[in-house]
């Protein structure tokens, strides 16, 4: 018996998407759902209040970053995770696979597993299905991720069936390692770009019965048509009764093409890094703070919006002035307001799906879209 | 009659230490007070909720960046710098003299006022009593402050002798041009560190008879004993129904020996900008969060310490990680933690005053020290 179980609600009377509820030992929460990115063991600029008040409840970590600093041992000293960062809500780690072949040059993938030079120090350091558990267990998510290769786009079709294969004898190795019953293991289905490869890791990884899966090696420079064709493949071929997590997708056009294909979970910096860099979400479209047509906008950022910079009347020309001067309050008000601004749009999402108009929702997200 | 004024709750029995409270529009406050600084409008990385949890009740903001950046009449057409700034709380506002005349070599003073070179863009800029009025009635705060020209250190008689001459012709101009009866004007006396020009400094700005005064030109460089011995001249011929403001003035000891000479308003950017690099104000001295001896320390900064981190129990440990990772929250956490520190000592000073145990608490304080 897995700690987290997913509890189908609601299917949309005219597609693939689905309200759901996931269940984990710190908490249930409705899905689809988005995790914000903690990836140092804090969402940057936003305290876990700013958090529960926004309406997140499950955040994501990263295990590559922790691993290396301040390491996992620290971490399980601190008494895990939730305790060292204060968050009482569900985590989930992601396996640190990625990071490692985000590399490069720097690594060097073997069957036993990746030896790779630390980005902060050149340190040698190696990570395989063993190590990734390992690790995940001393940081002690509610969600773990099997150790797997994200195949680069391009590749050949060669190259991704050895690496698929691979993958499905890492989950096996994942699988076997974490022991801790407290903590519920993804398996992670691949299969580059290729239809046929995509099934058979669904069919690999669905006979291993993991507790949930996530759709990997998507979104990584292939076009937009291609990534949902695969994706709609990958989805097919897994079983209804388990939550499907799609990887590093973190926009409200990406959220609702995904969820009509049956995609219940997602994460991503975007919403997080574009705060910082300036950038506002909003329904109709995206503010770019720093542009002078803001300079005299005393409205706040979207109307109707309940984040703490909205509903408190921070200004446009407030916020403006804030960037400009490279103050942190402008960086956080930005990030609070679009954490809140895709939390928000999933409850859209959803109440859309449990009252059969998803279509209807969908057609009027891209038809208010001005920007 | 004044928008704000001063009511003497008690003296010290043993020294000129005095508890009062400072009535102003917006709100009255127990003093003596420690303001913190939010510069261009915002405290450094504070959120105006996060101000008012720690205990801040009055805020100040800088004329010389708000009138470079954004400008004056941005603000005055957002509503001014409360409604700006979304602060209901107390503002006071300095005259922009102090950032001026550290511009050295980029100033030129003369009787009218000061041409200066921005310092963001080098463009050819002018401040005098008469401007520097007219942007801080713009910008709106509850307490003005004459322009004033801050005295080096160390400056001869002759100088200190004409500069504090025209701080008074100043303080009769800055007087005449405040015209907003919601705003109240501090005399800034100066006088160098000679004896007998504080002596007529103090006379000739008394005869003028402002809502409050602040004592200016220490701190800037002078040995701490000769700080003490100019402060006592300067307080001694101050009424005692008029509150007294040290100006940029924010540690514990100087508090000590401050409020001992009679201050009661205090305001500096030390407690942010030490918490932004890394350090910790507590009772018994500082803690430099990114020494090793942190690494493994899992408790809070200080124990029975009622700020955000500490009462939410974050750990040294792990506010060391997230400052080495170079982590918003990480600052914000300090940041909060020395504001709050600085609130709450002030209210075991004031309560100590009350009692007539002012010099055990300062005793008391001296002996906790450690570090």
């Amino acid at each position: 018996m897995a700690a987290i179980s997913y509890e189908l609600t609601h299917k949309d009377a005219n597609t693939k998407a689905r309200a759901g509820i996931l269940h984990t030992l710190h908490g249930s929460f409705p899905t689809p759902i988005f995790m914000p990115v903690g990836t140092k063991a804090t969402v940057k600029g936003v305290s876990v209040d700013e958090l529960k008040d926004l309406g997140a409840n499950i955040v994501l970590a990263n295990t590559y970053h922790l691993f290396l600093r301040p390491g996992a041992d620290l971490v399980k000293e601190a008494g895990g995770l939730h305790k060292f960062m204060h968050w009482d809500g569900a985590i989930l780690t992601d396996s640190g696979g990625f990071q490692v072949f985000s590399l490069g040059e720097l690594r060097k993938i073997k069957e036993e597993g990746v030896t790779f030079r630390s980005h902060i120090d050149g340190s040698k350091q190696f990570l395989s299905p063993e190590v990734s558990m390992e690790v995940q267990m001393a940081l002690g998510a509610d969600i773990v991720m099997a150790f797997d290769e994200c195949i680069p786009y391009p590749a050949d079709y060669e190259y991704a069936k050895a690496s698929t294969a691979r993958t499905s004898r890492w989950a096996t190795r994942s699988k076997n390692a974490m022991t801790n019953e407290k903590q519920s293991l993804f398996g992670i289905v691949q299969g580059g770009m290729y239809e046929d490869l995509r099934i058979n890791s669904d069919k690999e990884l669905v006979e291993m019965d993991f507790p949930g899966y996530a759709v990997g090696g998507l979104s990584v420079g292939e076009p937009k048509e291609l990534m949902y064709e695969m994706l709609e493949i990958s989805t097919s071929n897994l079983p209804e009764n388990k939550p499907r997590y799609l990887m590093g997708v973190g926009t409200p056009d990406y959220f609702i093409e995904s969820v009509m294909q049956g995609v219940d979970m997602f994460d991503c910096v975007f919403p997080t890094r574009v705060g910082r860099n300036g950038m506002a979400m909003t329904h109709t479209g995206r503010i770019v703070i720093k542009n002078a047509c803001y300079t005299h906008d005393h409205s706040i950022l979207e109307e109707n919006c309940g984040c703490y910079a909205c509903r408190n009347g921070y200004t446009r020309a407030y916020i403006r002035h804030l960037y400009r001067e490279g103050e942190m309050l402008g960086l956080r008000l930005l990030t609070l307001h679009n954490l809140y601004f895709l939390q928000q749009f999933m409850k859209e999402i959803r109440a859309a799906i449990l009252e059969d108009r998803f279509l209807e929702f969908r057609k009027s997200y891209y038809d208010n879209l001005v920007s």
